[in-house]
């Protein structure tokens, strides 16, 4: 079976067996990654750029991997050294670089939607690597196939997500990814970091209490407390957040006996989770930026054109 | 035929044939970059540093992309992480690379005649991927390049140049190579951007009004006003600037039928010229920048010993 | 022979046999680097991150040249674009980065002990690039490898090595290697610059006139003062520095006829040695850049497991 999309934007975008084939093939990167010499010829010859509007050091480091791992050649441009400071515009820098025929451009930009403007423009494939508190589909996709390897499947799985929802590109894609999947959430957080109406993005639950969220959940993902760009408004002191939304080994213990803890890191210690869970063997966190690669090198070929690899 | 040249800095410095020679190699190397495999193995175990004391996007992208397509191994250093801040000199920071092997280094430095300085001491080869307001000779290659593939040759070709000529490299640059191969250059600018006596440089005219050096031209190149470097006593307001120096519908009618519409980049939307022009059927932007890619390929072939690939 | 480290963090934790294979691996690295094709397919399918908690032209560009040569791929992290602005630990980094399986993380951090502390805890090899004060281990091979190039032994040479000894990695890795292949070292340095106690660590003799410790040396070792780093209260004037503690035709006739004069840099011309010496005929300033690319190579092959080639 092939994959129909040029690019990989959101996971919204994508049924359930085209997720069920890039995880499939990211199992076959896990296995390549794992050799002694971990490097195929997949994408020799082909150019991947990865283009960081924003600071990022594993997402970035990740797909350059991935990509490397491929045989491809990767080129990365950060926002530092690009000519957006001189005033130019995102479609004439993305119309610039396609000119030197990349075969795909791994973006991440502040600005939701930039995406699906440049990936109907150019011909080159474009990948999301996170857009504003849109969408992050390579984070969503890793975390799924962190859990179906835990659980065999993703359906009928209660996940509970914890934290800022609101301006979470990762809730987003789990929340499409994982309902499209058969899996349910639960999502918790402060008022003033709960979209209204959320629950109507598919099997969603909202719950005022972190501790319904968590009760005899499968899953329990926290969110990371971006504090370089939070607001003082909407944040309660660190410590009322941490008391009230923080997991710990106590609140923890409401979950199924084994559930999984995740989350996408950077970690605040001590905010979103105590450093006893984030250590704890119920933690997946490193098994995640692991699946990491493997998802990625996934995505590179499937958008490439490759079939699933026997 | 070979090339002679340890390096190129300056197209000043090469010959009608040296220039066609590597105009005929980035015609090949565009067939090689139309692959679906876009590698070839001419550099492999070629050491390219690509060594940028002013930022770049494009320029350096498009070298490090020429590089990895030559299969040459390149590394990368820029200003913010270069010794430079530890007080070390040009020439010191020169040899310390040179003690490293590569084979070319690819420097950008404000300092005109910096490359020649370097190019005399060290025995690798030094490509000027622009220095000051001297030359860019990978940019006037490209913009050849660029005009021969719509006309045939350079030979006879009526090229307007506006705006900031005293400060481009890219003016001066395309002034040698084109006067070279039989073109003629009209200018035009404000008065303070235009040095006195640079008609002495060949086949150049000045013209105090654009629309008389447009006039009847098979070429019109619009230099980009680099607004972050113009200090305020050079320039009038950006409006009016952009009224009488800036290309649009109606002034581009006064150049020949199907003119050429040419800009190095990134654009100042609406200042240099209007957007209508940038977008329109007339603009060879983006062929530029494609063609940059194919001529940097040439010149890091050719420096490197190769002969006219057949 | 094979070598048994999984790391290498400081010439003190090598035995003289262990020196010695590195220095003789480097040897054949040397004749690499000197084909026309510089490329090897060593570490080919190997991972290689170059993660540097502090700016460097010449550490991180000799690792990433010696990484490519060996054809491995190489990923580089530097602080600015890190994570450890989000708040994490640096066990957290590296444990994410572990998770993407490199074979080997290249190090420099300010913290010394950082690279032990992380070695304990990842399976991975870890390469100390430069930690604090602590320790510069390529550094001192790459010093080691040039007096043996030139005596052919180390065994009873006298160094000197004049400047800040207490802030120097270079000085420390030095004393240790090259106490270790039974050289002896005379120290100079002004008052505050010489740690209390250094004897002890071998064959150590601190001189408080530098005259003193260079009088019939073969080897005489500048240190660089770190003027970027430097507090106002340990040193004087750089001028009355340079008087006491700088290397000049003058003195450096107190070493032996020949005497090798050598330079970690980047070098402070007029402060440390006057420009005379750098560029004399005893300099060899820039074979230890040379020798550095080879020594990394032989570094990353035998922590990667290889025995020595022949």
């Amino acid at each position: 079976m092939g994959f129909k999309h040029k690019d990989i934007i959101a996971l919204q975008d994508l049924t359930r067996d085209e997720i069920q084939l890039l995880l499939d093939t990211a199992e076959n990167m896990r296995e390549v990654n794992s050799r002694d010499i971990k490097k195929v010829p997949t994408l020799r010859g082909k150019t991947i750029i990865n283009l960081f509007y924003e600071a990022s050091t594993r997402t970035r480091t990740s797909f350059e991997i991935a990509g490397k791992r491929l045989s491809a050649d990767t080129v990365n441009i950060s926002t530092s050294t690009s000519s957006t400071t001189k005033g130019e515009t995102l479609l004439d820098t993305a119309l610039n670089l396609l000119a030197m025929k990349p075969d795909i451009i791994v973006m991440r930009h502040a600005i939701s939607g930039s995406h699906y403007f440049l990936a109907k423009r150019l011909p080159c494939s474009i990948i999301n690597a996170g857009d504003g508190a849109h969408e992050h589909p390579s984070q969503g996709l890793l975390d799924m196939l962190t859990m179906r390897q835990e659980f065999g499947t993703l359906e009928g799985l209660k996940v509970a997500i914890v934290g800022d929802i609101t301006h979470s590109r990762v809730a987003r894609s789990n929340i499409h990814g994982l309902t499209r999947m058969g899996a349910s959430i639960f999502l918790s957080g402060p008022p003033t970091m709960v979209p209204p109406g959320i629950e109507r993005l598919g099997n969603v639950t909202v719950c005022n209490d972190m501790r319904d969220a968590i009760a005899d959940a499968d899953v329990v993902m926290m969110l990371r407390i971006q504090l370089e760009r939070q607001g003082k408004t909407l944040l309660p002191t660190l410590k009322e957040y941490s008391r009230y939304y923080g997991l710990n080994p106590d609140n923890l213990k409401l979950a199924k006996k084994d559930a999984m803890v995740m989350h996408p890191g950077p970690i605040n210690r001590g905010v979103e989770m105590s450093s006893y869970v984030v250590d704890g063997d119920q933690s997946h966190i490193l098994k995640q930026v692991e699946n990491g690669v493997a998802v990625r090198m996934a995505m590179l070929y499937h958008v490439s054109g490759g079939e699933l690899p026997t």
